[in-house]
């Protein structure tokens, strides 16, 4: 239960699958020897962008494994681990330590979501912070979970000595204002969780980034933190803009597939995703490929 | 593959669990052998009442075979089956028949929201009900889900010979009359899943209910729906009315913890729920007996 | 102040403008005549449906006095008289009262969406009552103001005693039951607001209906309440399923300038909406005649 | 019909009331005399802040008479002249002109949502700005109208000759990059509409702040951008952050009544807001001068 500031720019890495959907660990771990290459300081496995509602815990395991393994050493190390239960969240949590992750990233709970209130939150991540091996995260992802933490829930679970951070994806920037000014603890890293508002994170003093767009654009993610710690703001604020519509295409209208596909396109490993997802249309994925050619990326 | 009419009621029966969160198979079976005497029309076992994302495989599964032993012969037997992935659902769905369930019952896939259109959806059925070895019904819950199915892909799948009905928990009384004259399959059962709109289901010719009322109050629904085909319409309208608090307190403000204790109160085994939920506080249980009370109930 | 019950159904009447896009009171007069004829218990003057938004308080007071000389003797005289502020509200309603309304239908304050919980909206139409020359029926739509009163504070101002009624165009029918459950003064109104669960409320005890679709359909909305009042409940249930599709139309996917229209097709004098609002183009005409088709009405 | 530059920060000026109710004129003159002398760059005259919907035509064309002269020279005065119709818009607009406006910021007609699409709302600012004399500002405020201009529209809009900019309040910075990205008229002021994300919006490149905390901090709203400007960013930021309690209690939970009596502790004339709104609860009044103090606003 060590406390560890986190900066830079992080993926929360796609999950490459065969055609008959098995996962393809071989393409995966390709994915991580090409990314190591690029500048970025880490990695989160099982994030929103991995499918992982989709994989079992047997391929879950299997995937930390091998990215313990294929990951460069100075690269931490963050794994998805948040389930609906206390219990089965705990367990995984535990499992992935033993697999070789730093730390989880432990998204709220949120399928009754009248009942979990700020009571319900703090008693979860509480619990689940005193019984995990590793550091915990806290996972804020509206957009998927239709829970926000209140600022003051996040300022009293900072104090815990085993939550260090927060990877906040609500593209909120006033909430982010709001965060900081409700007396976070001086340990805690607020990590920004979706790129749309990276340059303004920054602007904030926000030092991490765990970003969809990461996975297609990591060096651009990287540049961005890069040109504004050089004082270069009007560098790194055109490169922002100029990866908006790709960030836009791959977390909005695209969703994981166009992820996926963007990742096909600049040389990574994208693949389709698992069923109920569909894959792009060939219309879509047109319009994707003119966004990327516009962007630089291709 | 053969359609069956569903009429009358069934509640989305309650997990009971020990003091260590452990599942109480002996409570939920003893639970059964009272509810058999009721004038239930069958028990849904999985449903969202039950806690059912909290629940390991083995658990669900042994949860069905107990319900297949203990209920009596001649009500049938649904299970909820739904998960995020197509794959997982077809597999869960094939050893719930194989444990003893009649019908799947199927949640809408949800966690990547925006993607989860009405192409997503009917594909997704579609791949479902072909490959399951039992009937399946959708489940339309978007109090959980925050999905809503159209009544336009509602009414296309309701042309699949294995897809034999719905149970929907909008609680939207307009939606219903939408369903009903967007063309469903004449061989479809339109269940609802709520009991605050028992009454005006019945009245616009609904013959089923799927209802988490049916845990504490299995007369009072069973009756409503008797007094109704009796004629007696103001005599079941009083009832529905006189059961509404009930309702509106199990499933609002009191959530599955409240329904748990409602249980205990009337007589039936509920105890606490899995963590993350919390417990009621004394001053909930209070005001909810207060509310039992009032109803006749206790 | 006299309290006095309201059945029957009442169209919020449309406001036909010239081309000019000055009020066409000729065609409003002849509207009312025609309208006398239809079974129709009387009219909301000055409803959403209206364009009030739109108006000018002399338009408005116009379209009051002309209504007062046009309609049957024995047809009820309802105005909306809400604004934003509780004193323009008061001086509009006893203006209105003067022009000849029966009683005034008063929406709620939304704008400061905000301040305006069950506090703000309890003493607002307090006040209003109190000063209102003529009852005042309480207006709860949100889909316009995005405002839905609670079921406890409706029930305090039911006791007042010159509020009589309220509209209800929540559509909502769980909603309706825990008003009545709530505890209402014997004493009050309570009306639908939309045809969608026109049916559904007349089985709920509900005796009036303040409906867009009665611009367009007067008779058929007059029916199923009388069908219903003579025990034939499957009649009056296909008629309502008959209508749905219509009313669904002219209130939710064409909107006011589709209200118009299809009163246009079945002879009454609808025409084009004052600005902003967007006349149809003609391929929304066209698949707005077919459903009017469908229905029988043209 | 000419495009000037509007850079700096602008209160949307509070109207204050005698105890009757009726419009404090001298109070308002007070009010602009002292912000002549705290470094705003102009004033907004009836805007959200200002209890316009609760004011007549003839209160509005006073206070904007009054601003016009009690305003010091260099000051911009921006008038709020947005109503439901396109012709009482431009009526109300043309009227402020002449009343002494330089701009007129116009408000998303809202009260038929589903209607007011993108298509609608091009139309309705395209006629607004073609008839107006003078440039015309879009008035983007979801909070208040449940109307969110898409980037789309608003780039067509902002190539009209004579619409000259667009406050955005949605405080979305994401959303202010989606504008920027998507290709707005060089000639085309953007101003942020809340203090909640004024350092943010200056990071972006934005230039200029309509934001109800400038009524009660005039010189720390000017100074954030004045800091930023002089490339002492970290000031600039910790500024903005020890007012954002402030902003978040005057915009949030104590709103316009609030935001008055916040103006009152620090010597400016705020009183008691218009009916329906509630005047704050001592305990309310309580809690709102502690966090003025925290700021070191009082």
């Amino acid at each position: 239960m060590a406390y560890f500031e986190i900066t830079g720019v992080f993926p929360p890495v796609i999950t490459p699958f065969h055609e008959d959907e098995s996962v393809d660990y071989d393409s995966f771990a390709a994915n991580l020897e090409k990314w190591n290459r690029t500048g970025l300081a880490g990695y989160l496995i099982l994030g929103s962008n991995s499918e992982t509602p989709y994989l079992t815990e047997e391929e879950k395991l299997g995937l930390v494994r091998l990215a313990k393994q294929h990951k460069a050493q100075d690269k931490l190390l963050m794994v998805g681990t948040g389930l609906e239960s206390t219990e089965a969240t705990v367990r995984l949590t535990n499992l992935a330590a033993d697999a070789g992750a730093d730390a989880a990233l432990v998204l709220t709970p949120g399928f009754y979501g009248a009942a979990m209130g700020d009571d319900a939150q703090y008693a979860f991540f509480t619990e689940v912070a005193d019984r995990s091996k590793i550091p915990v995260l806290l996972y804020n992802v509206p957009k998927f979970t239709h829970i926000n933490l209140t600022p003051s829930v996040v300022s009293r679970l900072s104090r815990h000595p085993n939550i260090i951070g927060m990877k906040d994806s609500s593209g909120d920037i006033g909430r982010m204002t709001a965060l900081m000014t409700e007396g976070l603890d001086s340990e805690f890293n607020l990590l920004v969780g979706t790129a749309s508002v990276w340059y303004p994170a920054l602007a904030l003093g926000i030092r991490g980034g765990v970003m969809a767009l990461c996975n297609c654009a990591p060096r651009e993610c990287a540049e961005i933190q890069t040109l504004f710690d050089a004082g270069k703001y009007q560098e790194a604020l055109e490169l922002n803009k100029k990866m908006f519509p790709v960030n836009a295409a791959v977390t909005g209208a695209f969703g994981v597939p166009g992820l996926k596909y963007a990742c096909d396109l600049v040389g990574y490993k994208g693949g389709c995703p698992r069923k109920p997802l569909l894959p792009l249309t060939q219309e879509k994925k047109d319009r994707l490929e003119q966004i990327l050619k516009s962007s630089g990326l291709v």
